[in-house]
């Protein structure tokens, strides 16, 4: 009933915003499950999860324009001042998006919106390998 | 095991929140399920789904104020010079926020506070119908 | 297929940030599930669930500081003029975060990144009882 895969995607990390619409739909596919629900969930603390319109504007501007106001990158952190590090915006933006996201499957596809695509946001400050678990339970 | 409904809703639009509570109880309720996992997703870029204390105050102005906050109406979006549209900051509150949502069912009932509800948030800037997916997993 | 727990915690309320990962940890070790997903929802409209590097510097400052740019603290909410209370800040920032969150279970443990750990805060202004349900679907 439950059947687990792990995605790979390799990120620029800086906020670079991936679809993961092909690679989730690929698992779908696979599995040929009619009507199922799909829980992604990245492992680590600097990255997230949701869904957007993925259009220019918004992947390259927009959202990080937001992410800029709840927690700048140039602000200070007490996280920076313990570890040495310069990420503590990574992970504040990553919790308060989120790690977690299902997405329902009816007639063998995803059901999302026409301009509605699967994102990975990866806040950290370096390139990154990241690891999605995608879960079909059906 | 898997059981989809699908909820639809006529919006205002412009930030309105709705309160879902009664129709997922219903769907529930035909379910006839004793113990569950509802799992929401709205279709669509411009929506999102939480909880609330559903009352006037944090629905029509405290909550409202707050995604003024992270993302104001009337700021820079690239999506709206691209697109010639208005709606580049409910795409960024709707990603913000969420399109997914799980409660518990327990004893044949929604398992939530008792000043708490589901809620649908329309940012988009126009009327809208929307559809949400309600799987029952039993 | 589901088996559900509900998990009791005390806190301090005012943003306190606990770590759950150990008490979920239990669970699956308990329900001695290879393959699952753990599904948490808290109850109430005050507090919510995501994931964090679990250090002092994100849990104490960073975090708290993150949502008083949201939502702050000594701001106008008519649900506080409503209500007559002090916590509108709260509920706002309870309802953004949201109250659910999955986890992947494979090989018999929660997956999750090493710095990385299961969360509640708690937003409301005075200590609480809080109780998570934890759903194990396998």
């Amino acid at each position: 009933m439950i059947s687990s895969t792990i995605l790979k995607i390799d990120t620029k990390g800086n906020g670079q915003i991936l679809d993961l619409t092909p690679q989730v739909s690929q698992v779908i596919a696979q599995k040929k499950s009619d009507e199922a629900t799909v829980f992604l969930s990245v492992i680590g603390s600097t990255a997230g999860l949701t869904t957007i319109e993925y259009e220019p504007g918004l992947v390259n501007h927009d959202m990080k324009a937001a992410f800029e106001k709840i927690a700048p990158e140039h602000d200070r952190y007490v996280h920076e001042e313990t570890w040495h590090d310069d990420n503590g915006h990574s992970h504040v933006r990553a919790s308060l998006l989120g790690p977690s996201l299902h997405v329902p499957v009816m007639d063998g596809r995803l059901v999302l919106g026409t301009w509605q695509q699967i994102i990975l946001i990866d806040f950290d400050t370096r390139p990154r390998s990241r690891e999605i678990v995608c879960q079909i339970l059906s």
